[in-house]
């Protein structure tokens, strides 16, 4: 199902001569399954979206990703490049077969600049390392997504993350300044750098960023700094029904002038999921909705006197209560249900579809009665969480234990039809931080035209001629 | 000297007749030298940038300007797109001559949605007409250029336009989530909208923002609005030396941790320059460097503690002097003599080139002294002030009276080459907000490599196989 009509060449023996020759004996796998399997899928379960790589390649140097690319590209060898494999979209599983090229050797901090506040770091970094060792000079990398203990930092820029903090402060594509990169011919190009602003032609890093591997393989990354703020405040707040604690979300930046740090929305099914797997006896009586509110800065009472305009606000608005968090035990009390709402969910089923949807955010009442619908329409229970701040929504169809896999196939598809028909017929979009990847491909064509969608094919052959690197992704 | 080696269509009365049909008798000049003499130019003094249009249209629709680019790409016909030509690289110039399509009649603020805090507006809009209008809402469009006042907000995408503020809120860019656009070919494309993330294919807004017309013609567009700011104090700050002025600024970010909304910078020069020119007394005593500082929020006492912090750290710091402006007055007093730094080195010589290069913030110090060493060499002022929290001089030659026109051109040929190389060397490039243009096309390649020209080459054939968009730009 997921082979391109176009015509690779099969790995051989010769091939795989080459690329030790280029990697090392240590920098390839081949022909053992066990330790190539690992590589075949990212955190997508369904399995329609594995698939075995020929061969494992781990570069330690631009020049031997330079030298991986030119060889395939000329053997017509299809190459997916991989960071940590924690992806949501099937981005990084070598859908066509061919080359993986992990950057997992490729893992060092290369430069921390404290007088221009950039770092340097090659694609292989684990996020969290990045801000581990710049909050010794009280600095901090701000774009960072939700799974940052686990993700690299080359897969967050391919992938464009997001995360709980982007209401405030943007995604990771805001931060990245500068880019190394390997075009699939062998060239290395060098796009941006430590400067904050840059109009010279045209914005290669921000074409790159988010482009999910399927432009260049980036080697180097460059990326701006904030300073860390020293105080933090969480609320979580009851409301009667989603309505409720959507329509709060504009009254806040634009009554109190406060940009929030974080606002996660969750859905009563999702909350009380997430308390019972926890053993979280959290008082949410008939809570319809909950908004987890976070304010951070650099002055303690700043923080304070704006939880408490926030927090009042809410209340003024129709909360039912507010629950504020002013330490590390509590707030962690309160982040814990929002982060485990996905594995809640996988003790009554482990099958589910975990979506990523946008809409504007004042369309969120709307979005929700409509996957209401849907649940109700298909039989199905669909969840919901997410970044109600940036109209982001996790909506994740959850297979009903009785379902068989052949129904739930069938379903699941009429269900993710619907739901991105309706997301799009709000003005919004099928993925808001998750990517494309193989798994939403097919639906592009429902938040794009004919027209857009070519183009974007015409700007993937100006980088990729011969169209090896990532096939399978993006375009059907 | 500014023409292709393409062939292009000369236009005839019968491509006038078909380009009436379109637009109507009011919306096309032609064979009128007086009007048609307006749309020859922009800001950019130096006739070599200069070039009549043949035709000019003034399309009102978005179907309007389909047509006219169809017609225009079926023909061969060069389109050179122009919204306020307030810019300073020649890029709303039609340095092909052929069609300059004015976006002046597509002036309409198209939506303004308080609940999803985004305004959509036509290219023509105004720039300041966006903020007269949302403020009544409490919101601001945050990425505006210095020039607001008469620029039209298509110029300002199209150029991702910097501005005063960008230490706090960057540049254009951040601010827009939506466009519409007209490829050359006449399609019509929808990228992004009221969603505040979006990872859906590739990032063809922010690939748009800053293309300088070269891609596709910005027909529409929605900017994300923030907050309004309510207090505001500004510091202007005399230090020693440009050493002192800017050592201070990553010192402001990390050590107070607040990020100023200005940052910006006059030597000497650039400052006495301004106050003779306004008369105004400012006592700047020994001062070599001075840097305007401005902080807002939402807080009067937040905004005052964080601006006594920043004047305090400057004076232990090594600063000579902190005068501050805590009302409307004496913050358009400060305000003013930054605003007027270009105007006042026209009394003494119209004649001069006015830069903007960017370099890591840091590296300020040494780019000055270079500057200094290239001002003593060719033996002409070269007055810098800027942004000097993005890195980002407008340094200025300015033309000794003295000195013949035939001299003036060698010699500030031979000192953008030696600026535009010093800048690459210490990691910068050659242009932070003004653009590449028809100015600075030819060096291009002193910061970007063969490769990467040639991959922006493949990205503009991508959009525009015929070169009919805005040609003489940005490439040679």
């Amino acid at each position: 199902m997921m082979y391109e009509t176009r015509e690779y060449h099969a790995i051989e023996q010769s091939d795989v001569d080459e690329l030790i020759a280029i990697c090392g004996e240590n920098g390839v796998i081949y022909a053992d399954k066990e330790k190539l399997e690992p590589y075949s899928h990212d955190e997508v379960a369904d399995i329609r979206y594995h698939h075995m790589p020929d061969v494992v390649v781990k570069p330690k140097t631009t020049d031997q990703v330079s030298r991986i690319m030119k060889y395939a590209d000329e053997k017509k060898i299809p190459v997916t490049p991989r960071a940590a494999g924690s992806g949501l979209s099937g981005g990084a599983v070598p859908a066509c077969g061919g080359i993986v090229l992990s950057v997992e050797r490729m893992n060092s901090i290369l430069d921390v600049d404290t007088d221009n506040l950039m770092v340097t770091v090659q694609p292989g970094v684990v996020t969290n390392e990045i801000n581990e060792t710049v909050k010794q000079h009280n600095l901090f990398f701000a774009g960072y997504p939700m799974s940052v203990e686990t993700c690299f930092v080359g897969g967050n820029i391919a992938e464009n993350a997001g995360g709980g903090k982007a209401v405030k402060y943007g995604v990771t594509g805001r931060y990245i300044h500068g880019l190394e990169a390997v075009l699939p011919g062998g060239e290395i190009i060098r796009c941006g750098g430590k400067r904050v602003k840059d109009v010279t032609g045209y914005d290669l890093v921000h074409l790159l960023t988010g482009s999910e591997g399927t432009l260049a393989v980036i080697t180097e990354a460059t990326i701006k700094l904030l300073p860390l703020p020293t105080h933090q405040v969480d609320l979580l707040v009851l409301f009667p029904d989603t309505a409720g604690a959507i329509g709060i979300v504009p009254k806040i930046m634009v009554e109190t002038g406060i940009i929030p740090t974080a606002l996660e929305y969750m859905d009563r099914l999702s909350l009380t999921t997430a308390c019972e797997y926890l053993n979280e006896k959290l008082d949410y009586g008939d809570a319809g909705a909950i908004l987890i509110v976070t304010v951070d800065g650099h002055s303690k009472q700043q923080v304070e006197t704006e939880s408490e305009a926030i927090g009042e606000l809410c209340l003024e608005n129709g909360a039912i209560e507010v629950y504020v968090a002013d330490n590390a035990t509590t707030t962690e009390r309160i982040w814990r249900i929002r982060r485990n709402a996905a594995e809640a969910f996988k003790v009554d089923s482990p099958i589910q579809s975990l979506e990523d949807i946008v809409v504007p955010f004042a369309s969120i009442p709307e979005m929700l009665s409509r996957i209401e619908r849907i649940s109700a329409h298909h039989k199905i229970p669909i969840p919901c969480y997410g970044h109600a701040g940036d109209g982001n929504l996790h909506a994740t169809p959850v297979k009903p234990v009785s379902m068989s896999d052949t129904e739930w196939d069938s379903v699941l598809a009429a269900v993710l039809e619907q739901l991105y028909t309706d997301t799009a017929e709000l003005g919004g979009t099928i993925s808001g931080e998750h990517g494309i990847g193989s798994k939403r491909r097919k639906h592009m064509r429902l938040v794009l035209s004919d027209s857009e969608i070519a183009l974007m094919k015409r700007i993937k052959s100006a980088f990729d001629p011969n169209g090896i690197l990532n096939p399978g992704k993006m375009f059907e």
